[in-house]
């Protein structure tokens, strides 16, 4: 049963005590950043909770006040996960009722007053500098299906796909916060993509499309050349968001043969603001779909609990009716084959340096019904057929003025959730183009 | 003719006053990087000769001295490539024999004393602090010769090379200053790509190979769903480097399908120190190959001349006798069909947003003949055959402690050399794998 608490948290709240994730705010109209959890729906602002002596119980911590202190969440992951940890698990202690350490907060108003801010008095930032993001392909049944769609039932799974967690590199600088807009890309597209003479016309994207993936922030990392083994991978993965990697469809199809997706990814992904620390995802482990080839003894795990029991949603606001739709319904446990230890001995395995706010995305994550399908190139068929919304209206890709918000949370009433801020985002109309 | 100076510099250097190329250093031991230009074969440290009032006839930097006391150009950079050019003529008016300015550094031996070291005695450090790095595929002799390796003859140049310039995104944490050693890689690999059952073994890299390429680093750069538009493009390239796109093959070939190459690249790719200033290159442009395919508006540029008449070459040092041997020597001119603006056109039309610092890779640079072909992949037809070295060895593929180094001058003797500096790796051995 969730933890009693002096502070009130509604039942229903996705950021109960067994959550405490962690993110970036401007407080109080401030321009400086800080760090800060989410507790109910209060914000505590961890900069001033720790010049005001509210770690002086926590030893650990004493020596890095200053993390608390940045813009970024960077510097208190590179401290690695155990430090966060005790920092999460000090805190919760903090708001239960019952609790072994002085009440450092219950008991001293002017200091409850400072530093707990309702959440709708703060703006929410992009928790880390990203220095590499990597976009991995881990979810089967969305490769499975964009793989037919992109080139017919007998390439919808190549041979790799069985050995190993495929990946590109995705673009760091345009890695954007919940709640940016996202503007509509120009591009190449090839309007009939089989003919034998291809004449690419420069137009806005004609198939806007997102996907529904989870993101995982590193902490620690690895030097050149040496490699982050399956066995010490959960200890580099810090923490998640849930991210949308809009996709540009027509013009990823056009331009992706042979060195993979560029313009058709690199306009925007979203990530949502509030961190959920994988120690705060233990109790929700389960395993994911079974893994049909042969992994090299480099990539096997010995847990088969290597993903979450974590629901997720995505909505779709109409720019027209204003009516909200949820039109995906999965679960990360329904479309993860790869599992993110696995993603991050793959990437290491090289020798190739990972850094603390390093960012890997999950891949698409698609059930097997078409309620449970991540994108719209996978509910429509590549635009063959429309999907309904409330209000009458008809969707095969997004129109502009459409939001799209990714939504994920596990547990429940009774033990608290511990839910994911949402990662939504606008679609813009395209720029009038001046060449 | 080259300009006199009051200071020696030897007219074969590549650092004559024509050139001026930028870098970050470590002087006398000190740990902390400092900008730095390089002139004859010194360093000119521009921290303490800032400090010093060597800038006190350059108005336009007077605000902005404090972009010579960081550890990487970008501050340098983000204030655009007109401020650096006009430091660079500056610098090149202080090393004349004849100037219009006071002759600070000449008549003030204690400031030379301090300031001017010997490149032997400096460690130049990674020039940049990269965001995100984007590698083209703007070679054209290149692209044909290895998409026929790859992918057989029909496969070589797919109909979009005609159209765009054809990129990944790139590893950032994995760019390493000339001179950084680099480790041969483990990875998956199909002995027989072309079986019908795909069994990947776990080894070191078999097929190691190096790509020339030209590197370019933005300044400037674009906020989010805004775009660099062919004609302001030039002036967001601030500068260029040496580039070896380290390659192990055996890897790509086995992952590249469907995302692009991922762990086959990602591992190292080497950057030379000194960064030459696209203004000092600008009296050496040249057009590069003819474009075979229609290109849109949004990527016409009104000149011609879009690369440089840029000699490279590429040495083999080999680890077992150390004769040194040039296995490449091409020209910018004879290998690129893309030029870097249409490259930063292309790459931000989607309103990707580009920042100080990213780097821009050229893509392989080939000539037409053998010994001008910039991977050993095309020079040994996927090893086919091999090459000879100095002292009787051949070669198929990088051996372990064989050292890879590009060179590459413009100039000549009379008007002085634009040279750059070395971007040189040594291949180390492969790790001892513990699983």
């Amino acid at each position: 049963m969730a933890s009693a608490s002096w502070f009130e948290i509604a039942p229903q709240s996705p950021f109960s005590l067994a959550n405490i994730p962690f993110g970036v705010a401007c407080f109080h109209g401030s321009e400086k950043p800080v760090t800060t959890v989410a507790v109910g729906d209060h914000a505590l602002n961890l900069a001033i909770f720790a010049s005001k002596n509210g770690f002086s119980e926590l030893a650990t911590i004493k020596d890095h006040l200053h993390v608390f202190d940045q813009p970024t969440l960077n510097e208190l992951a590179a401290l690695g996960r155990h430090i966060a940890g005790a920092v999460r698990r000090y805190l919760q202690d903090i708001f239960k009722a019952e609790t072994p350490f002085p009440h450092l907060l219950r008991d001293n108003k002017e200091l409850r007053s400072q530093c707990l801010v309702l959440l709708t008095q703060i703006q929410m930032q992009l928790p880390f500098q990203i220095g590499d993001f990597s976009d991995f392909y881990g979810g089967m049944n969305h490769a499975v299906n964009a793989g037919a769609l992109f080139r017919g039932q007998n390439g919808a799974l190549l041979p790799n796909y069985l050995h190993l967690p495929i990946a590109y590199h995705g673009r760091s600088s345009s890695i954007f916060v919940s709640g940016t807009p996202v503007r509509r890309p120009w591009g190449q597209v090839v309007e009939d993509i089989n003919a034998t003479q291809k004449n690419p016309i420069f137009v806005p994207c004609r198939t806007m499309d997102f996907e529904l993936e989870l993101g995982a922030f590193v902490c620690g990392g690895n030097k050149q050349s040496d490699n982050i083994s399956i066995n010490n991978a959960e200890e580099n993965i810090w923490g998640f968001v849930l991210l949308n990697d809009w996709s540009a469809r027509d013009v990823q199809r056009w331009e992706y043969v042979p060195l993979g997706p560029f313009n058709g990814k690199n306009f925007a992904t979203t990530v949502s603001a509030w961190v959920v620390l994988a120690d705060a995802m233990e109790p929700f482990r389960k395993p994911g779909l079974k893994h049909p080839g042969t992994v090299l003894p480099y990539l096997q795990e010995e847990r088969k609990d290597f993903t979450y029991d974590l629901n997720l949603q995505v909505q779709l606001v109409s720019g027209k009716t204003k009516k909200v739709t949820t039109i995906c319904s999965t679960n990360a446990s329904e479309g993860l084959v790869w599992s993110f230890p696995q993603m991050l001995a793959h990437h290491t395995i090289t020798g190739c340096p990972m850094k603390p706010g390093d960012l890997l995305g999950s891949g698409t994550i698609s059930g097997k019904t078409i309620s449970s399908l991540g994108c719209l190139l996978e509910q429509t068929l590549n635009g063959r057929q429309s999907i309904k919304l409330e209000g009458g209206e008809e969707r095969t890709w997004l129109e502009d003025g459409d939001e799209v918000i990714l939504k994920g949370y596990a547990g429940n009433e009774k033990d608290g959730y511990v839910g994911f801020g949402d990662a939504a985002g606008v679609l813009l109309p395209p720029h009038e183009h001046k060449l």
